[in-house]
């Protein structure tokens, strides 16, 4: 077995790569985060619609979000869970996004993330991500986001 | 290439997995629907807590959740993407969730599925399974239940 296909040497570039998307992330930098990303690669994120379709979307969406945060977003990557194999690999964690909205809203909310990775030109890429969090069952069909891990 | 690793045979397995569970969900069949997850299978619900861990849990949920519903669920899987390397695998498809409610509420939801597998002595289960819809950023924390593909 070589290094490239080492389980635990793949496992330590995915959480290598999540790290420095998270570290993109908190530094509000379009151009870094959306390098993770595959050219096709489909987002279920928190807000509406369903699915994001393709870098050039997510792009948009991340350079009309940041600008919705006073400084530097707070982000914390927590519990993260890794599985490989071959040039396919799936993550999740539980992420805390926190800091102060431009309207000065205090924002802080735990989050599930799921990030599909597939291995291409030896690189890994995001393929799939569906970031969430539930809902309240009471009728109310109000989001969770004072849900703690 | 043998059928053992032939990717097109195994996303046919992957694909052929999903039909069987959506079939035991539409029947309400605890048993056969809890046979597809791994035994320390994690999964991002609909209804909070953020996570739900183990099949011990899952089959908990699932016995309680059927009897909510009169007569079998309605349960459609649409758009099903499946990426397969190795012994690893993961699918994305957009699920709609109709029927009547014991208490005679209509329900009729879609939402994102994210399905993460692992091939357990040569046998795909799922290891990791996420299921939301997105919530309004409009200050209203409302989810999204009313969403179509």
């Amino acid at each position: 077995m070589t290094a490239s296909n080492d389980p635990r040497h793949e496992e330590a570039r995915i959480r290598a790569q999540i790290d420095s998307w998270a570290a993109a992330l908190r530094d509000k930098d379009v151009d870094r985060i959306v390098a993770h990303y595959a050219p096709d690669a489909v987002v279920a994120d928190l807000a509406p619609p369903l699915w994001n379709t393709g870098v050039g979307t997510l792009r948009k969406n991340f350079a009309e979000w940041f600008p919705t945060w006073r400084g530097p977003i707070g982000f914390e990557v927590r519990d993260v869970h890794v599985t490989t194999g071959g040039d396919v690999a799936f993550a999740r964690s539980t992420n805390r996004i926190h800091g102060t909205k431009t309207d000065e809203v205090q924002a802080d909310l735990w989050v599930r993330a799921t990030v599909c990775f597939r291995k291409l030109d030896g690189a890994w890429k995001v393929a799939h991500e569906h970031v969430s969090v539930p809902f309240y069952m009471d009728g109310s069909f109000r989001a969770a986001v004072d849900l703690k891990p």
